[in-house]
């Protein structure tokens, strides 16, 4: 029988996507939507009182360094720690899972970057770091196409190492604060890292010591073999798809073990599920927006992209085509997120379905599980997979973020509350705490703050 | 005679720096004072509501990707882009300067950071770019030691190019947001730069269209050659260093001048002069406090870093010594900040001075003036330099921050008021328009917010 959660307590996180317009892009077309919603600052600070209020662990946001296409949706957005930094000011408890690419940043820059995010929220950021596969990015960075895939993780890699080392560098008496001999740090205690690698070479240290929560947590979103690695060194949580509650637990007991074999506890990382929802008060009523929202997507257009995401010949997937598991290359195609593919093959696996019920079972193509319901039917979907030991917990994505966003956090969370699934209030101020995750082992507990600031 | 200021309002823009705990880096030595207070963003937010009540055009902090020492002071500190994010929200008027390396930075990530924050405040964001000559930071990315001068600012040239280009990319009707077709953005109009370089290969386009100021406003604070040269073709202002009043004239007539030959109007860049201020309620508590400050300089460790920078040997600047002119190298020596090395050389040419004395001048020896004394004498001091032609603004960098930077808003912003030499409210929403400076040319004013958004 599998454990009712990975940390014991019987509860599960809760992940809030503020991607806008939503998991299905073409929502916008909707009335009543802001065709520019995507750049309303006021409208995502709005939507952060409300998750917040409800308790909800975090919000996150997904990002590619590229345009992608404007012709029937916007685009990716702003810069993810920008904005995260800036809807962070006055909140509490709420933590701010932003994503960044390895392949495309530098690890100092980036590390520094998250440890004063981590600073600013006082311990509530993370950074979710993706290796881009989108061809159109690596063309904005100098290259004609993105690396291969083997080698973006083994870029990763070294990436998170760098910047983990990075976030440790000060040791936790660094700080002396001496006002009568001068001395303010202790050269000694504030360790260059001297890294020396593949791709590269960083002296550091950083000019901040660790923050209130260690370091920012780190989040991992690959399904494929380099992502599992990455995931079981580094990962403190690891978003995932899963179109089947079988194949979410074994890629869980994956994960564990991953974690396990990189000498660390398989509790110190948590699965995060990833689960596209529309809700509303009632289920005719979610039905009905269902419905509406499917009636915004161009269908041809999306048949086309599912097909090359799966490494079909594009022109063979008509939207009332049943997709033929056969068709499907037998390994990974490199042209899109492994994880999906994994997951769609099992979803075909177990029943034939059309191109056209394929995109509407992930509202819009994005290869994540859709729940349409009323608030308790989202509630009993939530529950049932996580007592199957599908996952620690959840990050639903809205379809439509002007109804779902709120209409999750309002109606769904209370229930999920009700029946102890879920937390009332935020068991601590860091994210850290919220997601049930133990003290980075690397770094010392700061004495430093409570110790030197009143000397 | 000198015109009374560039955009002859007669008035002059102010910044206040943020930089904590002050221009003299020993201040945490003071009673009272937190020395963690570089990472006190709640201390931070109480000062930048200060400067808004007080109508201050700007907040602003330098920085470099790099440690530094932490043996005497606190380090550089938090990312500034993700400070001002954080602090910037809840505000409205004032604009934010941050500090960012076009050395150490990706112009794709810099061009879309910035952007993104100039959405996120409405048009109040500006990036000070600068090349970091810091041998500490080369070590962060992978170098032995920092690029040649001559090859950073060729790399900050295209670096600008590229970023302003990233910028303009948008047109003002990109986007359609025709819900009955389902078209969103027009891809005609959305343009990829295509740039090719020396040190960058850029498609591009970002994805997010023009700011409410068309873009940020770009400053740039070298004082070289190449400084003055990208100041001419990028800059909308440029911070700088003067020690007299002739020397600040010139440079300002010579900005002036390559603003002209690159083909803009010479008012469309503001001459930034920076000022170090101690302040008080009176002349004599001003005084004091000097010396307390003076206190906690390890003045034989300043000298020796003051003969570094004017490229000097170390071991023959005593704090008593007096500087010989003629020990000065007769050009830029790459060792410290080349606008810095000039304002010295014309301070020493007026009077001889001891290392003592040059440090003390610039309250630690960061090379900027000193000006000490009651709101009356700072305020009489910034007419004067104003009414001279030696700048269209002033940047005043509190030397100790927990006292002058509240000093100088609360005491001295209204008495430049009552001359009617500082605008009473802020002249519009955005900080071009706080600076007085032109839309920028290549960017349509947006249709798009106001268009698009309610079809």
């Amino acid at each position: 029988m599998p454990e009712r959660s990975a940390g014991g307590s019987g509860q599960f996180h809760l992940n809030l996507s503020l991607w806008t317009p939503g998991q299905l892009r073409t929502s916008w077309r909707l009335p009543g939507r802001d065709p520019l919603a995507y750049l309303d600052v006021e409208n995502y600070r709005r939507l952060v009182r409300i998750v917040q209020e409800a308790r909800v662990d975090a919000v996150l946001l997904g990002d590619s360094p590229s345009l992608g296409s404007v012709a029937g949706s916007p685009p990716q957005g702003l810069d993810p720690p920008m904005l995260f930094a800036n809807l962070a000011a006055g909140t509490a408890g709420i933590g701010f899972v932003a994503t960044s690419s390895s392949t495309y940043n530098h690890p100092y820059n980036l590390a520094r970057r998250y440890l004063s995010f981590d600073h600013l929220t006082g311990g509530r950021g993370a950074v979710n770091v993706v290796t881009s596969f989108a061809p159109d990015a690596a063309a904005n960075f100098g290259l004609e196409q993105p690396p291969a895939k083997e080698e973006r993780y083994r870029r990763a890699n070294e990436f998170l190492e760098v910047v983990t080392r990075l976030w440790d560098a000060w040791d936790a008496d660094a700080v002396i604060a001496d006002r009568a001999s001068g001395r303010w740090g202790d050269p000694a205690k504030v360790h260059a890292i001297d890294y020396h690698g593949e791709f590269f070479d960083v002296r550091g240290p950083l000019s901040i010591p660790p923050s209130p929560q260690g370091r920012p947590v780190i989040v991992q979103a690959g399904g494929s073999e380099g992502g599992l690695g990455l995931a079981g060194r580094f990962a403190d949580a690891v978003f995932t798809v899963a179109q089947t509650k079988d194949r979410a637990v074994s890629f869980r007991n994956e994960i564990r073990r991953r974690a396990a074999s990189a000498g660390r506890h398989p509790d110190s990382v948590k699965i995060s599920l990833g689960v596209v929802v529309i809700t509303d008060e009632t289920d005719s009523k979610a039905r009905g927006r269902e419905q509406e929202l499917y009636e915004t997507i161009p269908i041809e257009a999306a048949a086309a992209m599912l097909g090359r995401q799966l490494g079909i010949d594009p022109g063979k997937v008509g939207p009332d085509v049943v997709i033929d598991p056969a068709d499907l290359p037998p390994g990974p195609t490199g042209a899109g997120p492994e994880g999906f593919q994994i997951s769609t093959r099992a979803l075909l696996a177990a029943a034939p379905l059309t191109a056209r019920q394929l995109i509407y079972r992930s509202a819009g193509g994005g290869g994540h599980r859709l729940v349409v319901g009323a608030p308790e039917q989202i509630a009993d979907d939530l529950e049932a997979w996580f007592l199957a030991g599908a996952a620690d917990g959840f990050t639903v994505m809205p379809a439509d973020t002007a109804a779902d966003f709120e209409n999750f956090a309002r109606y769904v969370v209370p229930i999920l509350q009700c029946r102890g699934l879920f937390h009332d209030d935020y068991p601590g101020p860091t994210l850290r705490e919220n997601y049930g995750l133990p003290w980075p082992g690397q770094v010392a507990r700061p004495a430093l703050t409570n110790g030197a600031r009143h000397a």
